[in-house]
C-alpha cells in the first residue's frame, strides 16, 4: 500500500500531517482557506509536487464556496484566494506556477462558458467548478504519471538485489504517488526486486529518518537507517550499487540543487565508482539558469541544528551555526539525470535542452 | 585558558564530567576505586590519553590508602586495584598499557627500595608512593609535551587566517592538554593566527557540537558549527584550507581509523584539493596491523542514532540502524600524518616505521 499525502474524496480535502511523522499517522481535514494556508506554511504538507497538489485541490474546494454575482466577480474572488495562498510559502516557485495554471484554466473556462453574457450565472458556476476539479485531478494524475515514468526509467538502470542509497525524502509523500527518486524502489518492490535500501537520516530536519525510513518500512521495503556521515563506510563496504536522489532545481548545464548533503554523496559515489542518479521532473529543470553558481541557496536558522528535536540545546549558546538548506551537485558527479521524458546522460547541456524542444513555459512542460 | 579533563591537586583527584557538557561544567571528585571505575566506565572521562591520565592518578591515589604488611603485600593489593580498574572499559587498550606501565614502575621501585628485606616497611611505603606520583606526573607531562609537539608540527603546516575543518573531539579535554588535532589551533590562537574553525557536529554522539565547539568557543577561538553533511558545501565555498582530524589507530601502511565520518571528509578534501592532516600520537600507531582492513570497527546500538538526545524516537520502530563507531581512512587520502616525533608524508609505510627505529613496546614509544 502506497500512501498519498493529499486526498480529495467526497468533497473532503485531507492531507497527511508530515510534521508529526513518524510518531503519528494523522490526516488533517482542510476546510477553510486558513486551513490550507497553514498546512503549506507550517510544512504539514511538503515536497514541491505535494504542495502543488494541496494548493490545486485547496483552490478547487474554496472555489466551490465562492458566492459570486457573475463570472468577473468569480474570477476576482478566485484570484484573491490564489494570492492569499501564495503567501503561505513565498519561496515555493512550484506553488506559484501550480496556481497560475489553475487560474489560466479558469479564465479559458469562463470565456468559453460565460458567453453570451446574458447566460444565467447560477447555471454556469457548477460547470466552472466541475472544470476546475477536472484540471486539479488532471494535474494530480500528470504528476503521478510523471513519477511512475521516472520510476520505470530509473528501474531500467537497476538490477534485482541491488543496494541503494538515498538521501532526504523524494518519496511518495512528497508527490502525488511513487515519489521521484523512490519511484524505482516502489516499482521494483512490486516486481520482487528485493532492493536493500540505505536511508541517510538527513540532518538537520531528519527527513530520511522520519519520512523515508517510515514510508519504505511501511511499504515492506528493506530499509536501513544510517547517519549521513556513514555513507562513505557503507559505500566502502560494497553495499551500495547506486545512489538515488531527488532534485529541487537543475540548471541548464546539469548542476542540480538538492537537500544539503547531496553533493558530498555524489563525490563519494564517484570516488567509489558507484553510479549517481538524480531524479529530476522536467518542471524542476530551469534552462534560464546557466549553472549551479547561479542558484541561490537559502540558509535557515541555526536553532534547527542545535535545538530542533533535541531535549537540550546541543551546542553552547553563542556558537555560530551555518545551516544551508541545499547544496549544488556539480554535473561532473552525476551519472545520469532521470526525467519523466527519459534518461539524460552527459553532456547534459544538450540532452536537457532536447527535452524542451516541443516547447515549455516557465520550466513547465505543457 | 585551557581546561584540563583530569586534575590532581592537594591530594584531590577531579575529572571534568564530559557527559553533561555543554550544559554543565561539573568537576567530579573521585575518592574511591568505585568512583574511578565509574568515571571511566560511564564515559565521564573520554579520549584515550585522558582515560590513561585518570587511571594513572586514580591508581596513585588509591595506592596511598593501601594498608600493607610489606612490599609483596603492597604489590599484590596494587595489582588487584589495577585489575579492577581494567574492567571499567575492556576495549580501551590505552588504559591497559597505562596501568601496566605504573605496575612495572612499582616493581622496579620495590626492588630498589625494599632491599634488604629487613628494612622497616613503614619507612619505605611513603617513598614508594612518592615514586608512583612522580611516574603518574611524568606520564601526564609526557602526554602534554606530545600534544604540544604535535601542535607545533601541525602549526608549521598552517598560515594565519586559514579556515580549518575538524571532526569529533580530539581536543584538550580528550588529552592532558592542547589535544591532538586541536593542538595547532590552540597554539595558533596563542600566537594570534585568527583561524576560522568549522566543527562538524559528529553524529550520532555529537562530540563536535557538545565538546569541540564548547572548548574552542570557551578558549575564544572563532568556531562555527555545521552538520556533518555540510562539509562538502563549506569546502566548495572555499572556506576550508585544511582538514585536521585525530586518529584512534593507524596501521603500518598509514590507513587510519577515526570517528565515523572521517573517511568521507578525507575523500571530499582530496576532491576539493584541500590538505587532509591526521594527528596521530605514536602510541596510536600499530605497526603489527598491516592495513586498514585488519582494523576491527565496533558497531554500537541503533538507539544511539534514533533515540539518544532526542525528545522522541526519530525513526519508526522496527527500522534497522547501522551504527559503526569508526571508519578507516585510506592512506591515499591523507596528505600528512602529524606525530609528536615529526611529520610523516607518503609513502607512509617507510615513514611510520622510521618513527620506531629506536624501539617501541606495544605501540608505546619508550
Amino acid at each position: 500500500m502506497i500512501l498519498s499525502p493529499v486526498q480529495y474524496e467526497n468533497g473532503i480535502l485531507q492531507i497527511l500531517d508530515q510534521t508529526v511523522l513518524p510518531w503519528e499517522e494523522r490526516y488533517l481535514t482542510l476546510k477553510t482557506k486558513e486551513d490550507v494556508w497553514d498546512a503549506i506554511h507550517s510544512l504539514k504538507v511538503r515536497g514541491a509536487p505535494a504542495i502543488g497538489i494541496a494548493a490545486w485541490f485547496g483552490l478547487f474546494m474554496l472555489a466551490k464556496s465562492i458566492n459570486a454575482r457573475g463570472p468577473v466577480d468569480f474570477a476576482k474572488q478566485f484570484h484573491e484566494l490564489k494570492e492569499y495562498l501564495a503567501t503561505s510559502r513565498p519561496t515555493a516557485v512550484n506553488l506559484f506556477w501550480a496556481m497560475d495554471r489553475m487560474e489560466k484554466s479558469l479564465s479559458k473556462t469562463l470565456v468559453a462558458l460565460a458567453e453570451p453574457p446574458s447566460k444565467v450565472w447560477e447555471t454556469i458556476q457548477p460547470l466552472v467548478i466541475e472544470r476546475l476539479y477536472q484540471e486539479a485531478e488532471a494535474i494530480r494524475s500528470e504528476d503521478e504519471a510523471a513519477c511512475k515514468a521516472m520510476g520505470e526509467y530509473g528501474l531500467s538502470l537497476l538490477k534485482p538485489g541491488m543496494g541503494l542509497l538515498t538521501h532526504c525524502n523524494a518519496g511518495t509523500i512528497a508527490t502525488a504517488r511513487y515519489g521521484t527518486s523512490l519511484a524505482p524502489i516502489y516499482l521494483g518492490h512490486e516486481r520482487g526486486y528485493n532492493f536493500k535500501v540505505y536511508a541517510g537520516e538527513t540532518r538537520p530536519l531528519m527527513q530520511g529518518a522520519r519520512l523515508t525510513s517510515w514510508e519504505l518500512h511501511k511499504a515492506g521495503i528493506d530499509v536501513t537507517l544510517i547517519c549521513d556521515n556513514m555513507a562513505s563506510m557503507v559505500m566502502k563496504n560494497g553495499w551500495v550499487d547506486a545512489v538515488l536522489v531527488g532534485c529541487d532545481r537543475m540548471a541548464a548545464n546539469g548542476d542540480g540543487a538538492n537537500k544539503i548533503g547531496t553533493s558530498g554523496l555524489a563525490i563519494l559515489a564517484k570516488e567509489y565508482g558507484i553510479p549517481f542518479y538524480m531524479f529530476v521532473p522536467t518542471s524542476t529543470i530551469d534552462l534560464t539558469t546557466k549553472a549551479g553558481e547561479d542558484i541561490f541557496v537559502e540558509c535557515r536558522p541555526g536553532e534547527e541544528v542545535t535545538n530542533k528535536w533535541f531535549e537540550k540545546e546541543m551546542a553552547p549558546k553563542g556558537v555560530p551555526v551555518y545551516n544551508p538548506a541545499f547544496d549544488v551537485t556539480d554535473h561532473r558527479y552525476i551519472t545520469a539525470v532521470i526525467t519523466e521524458k527519459g534518461i539524460v546522460r552527459p553532456p547534459f547541456e544538450q540532452g536537457l535542452a532536447d527535452l524542451f524542444k516541443d516547447g515549455h513555459v516557465n520550466g513547465l512542460v505543457k
